[in-house]
């Protein structure tokens, strides 16, 4: 392990922070709250760890994988205990565990909230700055922005970018990584700003209309008020779940439209996919509320309406909620969580095992059926144009099969805890390992995971990171030989 | 697909599904029960049926892995609707899906019921014996019994033999494939006879013994009064309990004991850690008993008497009950839940993914995230001592992939009944493919699967099926190329 390395790139990541820690600070004195020290403590003693830490330098510069998912899993960790403090300092959330567990939810984009719906209506304007921007920050991934500011001259952060980047591959949009992160957070921030504007017109002030843009951009899920989207106008409804669904599109969608290539777009596999998904779910859950449930809606068109908004909330793994889902069809319900298991598509804000891998996990095991029954036949695995290598191949269906695994494991641990029943539990492990949020029962819409032990929340920030880093680098955090020296 | 040769092998199979018939008749003979017609007719249609197709001669006795899988499953399929017969014939169980439900779950030692309690208690003594005779037909295989007493010079019986040997690979005890399948047939019969014994020392009649005998041998899990084992002697639960266990161990450590290598029965990796989740979840448990549910039992050795017969009853996926185990806390369900997933050892009579599998996924999942680490070291897997071959790693990655597809589509299918919740519909379809028989909510220890519709009842049939089988056969027969002539 290159102790230097790490330490060096957790430090400026941490400066990163502390400045843009100013900026729910500035909200707070525009507003004129007078909670800035809340803010100003966590400024400095990031910078205070910050500076020194980002100015080692090492003679050996080299990075490899392992180097960048401890730089990563540790960065995010990092950073999620000194997002934590202003909700602490400032009394929003006395319990240190809670506000971890809340700033953990926010980066991870998962928007699970350990906050009554009467705590959300109560929060200060700063602090709820705050809280939504670490959904954005969180979206594209604090590192990539790092990358995108500062000069490396390091080959070994493409480690990093590969670590933090949703998704089995990593598509270099341009042939210098740095201009790549640049394009990508260009494109985010375009959109967000597009969001804002829709939202603007729907009559939201600019302060809710930009707080929900981060939410949807990140594909966070926090609301601004205790109900979530439930209150909100339909236009308000429709442009919310539009742009949840267009951020959980793979970048390099946007990337081709910029560039003039709209053929191409339609050309990616995944993004097929996962449009037909979403249509299909959509017309399904409507369905099937209109036939199973047809007390809850008035009309065919007011369950198509909230059948595609928590659709496209469930599969970008946003978790915004129009409609408390728990009440409705067992059907209905099955169907968002298979959504919350597939998740969005690489290369977006999404979370969740990602349209890819699924695709990748179906193609390859269709092939190893058909050399079941032709064992000399040859088969080869088509995915997106080219041939797949056998190296992603391998790593997805281990990514997969971990997965399952730590869903079990997860499981098992939270049912130990009498809060919540065992389903309940299986759930809020689906919901925050797929960085979804809301989940069925004790922590349906309507509900909170603010019930759960202080254990619990820890485990299941650990499982937030898990999820939102894709498994691996958290994984290698235990591998007594990814600390030993050289 | 060579046609004649799968329809000769089937023929055969139904010959000897009409001698098995001859038992239970003959058991209604002696009890006077005047119920001989509902067994006398389906013996004569799979005579009539078994005969000619026997006869059948092909020029071409090539056999390869599709006809195997496709013999094997349309086997299965016809069996049932044979074993069915006397069922419905006789007005047991009038209608004829449930007859056909109950007689899928007793061939493939799955034991979950449309049967109440009631009329579990008051069915005859000569369909009782059929019911339960099933589980035992079931558990080693009925055409590993075709093979262990028919002469047949095709070397591609081999592929027959290993479509219905539960686990990723088979042990060859002989070099001739008949001898092997009349050891392991010899080794059944004397367990069988084991078991009937120590349950006659415990006072239940002799017809109560054989038929439990039945019911543990094949791991299957039909009680043959309304209360499964909850009203039995502790000395007889803990005789299920210990026979329950040794018939979930692959049936090789046997075939080492009776050659006298005693020390190579605790050398296969799987037996060993078989035991050990045994005996780790039989503490877990005891000790969450006594815990978090001190109401429930006496003292510490009444709980640990139950967690012993529910984990070896579920690990084994027998589906015997000694006590409401859905009325226990969420972290004994959870553990229940999990050993339902992982069930029994690999050449046993028992259902699940099988533990050999798991420690493959284990291993190679663990090999591939060091190659992460150190992606130029070469990282081989062994397993039972010398290395794994890729084809089989393959094999148990995509047979896991599968599962966890299957069981997320067919919790999906069920959810859109309206008899039972999400959970219960999730837990239906654990129970049914890993051949256990109850699960938890609607379809818990004291409930029955009843009252899912009928679409629901035939599709849990195939997911029984697909279970025991092991999932690629039943996939086979949806393949169109398979039956394309040739």
């Amino acid at each position: 392990m290159n102790y230097k390395v790490v330490l060096s790139i957790i430090g400026k990541t941490l400066i990163i922070v502390a400045v843009l820690m100013l900026l729910p600070m500035v909200v707070g004195i525009i507003y004129q709250e007078n909670n800035y020290l809340s803010f100003v403590i966590p400024i400095a003693i990031a910078l205070a760890g910050g500076i020194p830490l980002s100015c080692l330098k090492s003679k050996d510069n080299s990075m490899y994988a392992k180097e960048g998912f401890v730089t990563v899993s540790l960065a995010w960790i990092v950073l999620s205990i000194i997002g934590a403090l202003p909700f602490t300092i400032a009394g929003e959330i006395p319990n240190f565990i809670d506000a971890f567990f809340e700033t953990v939810s926010g980066f991870t984009t998962t928007g699970a909230s350990i906050l009554t719906s009467g705590q959300v209506d109560n929060m200060s304007r700063a602090h709820m700055f705050w809280r939504l921007f670490t959904h954005w920050i969180g979206g594209m991934g604090i590192l990539v922005f790092v990358l995108a500011i500062m000069p490396a001259n390091n080959a070994g952060v493409m480690h990093v970018f590969r670590t933090e980047s949703p998704g089995p591959s990593v598509g270099k949009l341009s042939s210098k990584l740095r201009f790549t992160a640049r394009i990508l957070y260009g494109i985010y921030m375009a959109l967000t700003a597009l969001t804002t504007i829709f939202l603007l017109f729907g009559g939201l002030p600019f302060y809710d209309s930009l707080l929900l843009a981060f939410s949807t951009a990140g594909t966070g899920g926090f609301g601004i008020v205790g109900t979530s989207a439930m209150r909100y106008s339909s236009y308000i409804q429709v442009v919310l779940a539009v742009f949840m669904f267009l951020f959980s599109i793979n970048f390099n969608a946007y990337f081709l439209i910029l560039i003039g290539s709209f053929r191409k777009v339609f050309a990616i596999e995944e993004v097929r996919a996962f449009c037909i998904l979403v249509v299909v779910a959509t017309l399904a859950i409507a369905i099937d509320l209109t036939v199973q449930a047809s007390n809850l809606f008035a009309h065919f068109g007011e369950a198509l309406k909230h059948s595609f908004f928590q659709v496209t909330s469930i599969s970008s793994t946003t978790g915004l909620t129009s409609y408390d889902f728990d009440k409705w069809p067992s059907f209905s319900k099955a169907i968002l969580m298979i959504l919350t298991i597939i998740g969005a598509c690489g290369g977006s804000t999404g979370g969740g095992i990602k349209m890819s891998r699924i695709l990748i996990l179906g193609k390859s095991s269709a092939s190893e059926f058909k050399s079941l029954i032709h064992p000399r036949a040859v088969v080869s695995i088509h995915y997106e144009g080219v041939a797949l290598d056998q190296k992603t191949e391998r790593n997805v269906r281990t990514f997969f099969i971990i997965w399952v695994v730590a869903v079990a494991l997860s499981t098992l641990l939270l049912s130990l805890d009498p809060f919540a029943d065992l389903f309940s539990d299986f759930s809020a492990t689906l919901a925050c390992i797929g960085n979804v949020g809301p989940g069925f029962g004790a922590v349906g819409p309507t509900c909170d995971y603010s019930g759960y032990s202080a254990f619990s929340k820890i485990w299941l920030s650990f499982i937030m990171l898990t999820g939102r880093l894709e498994i691996f680098p958290m994984l290698m955090l235990f591998v007594p030989r990814t600390w030993r020296k050289g």
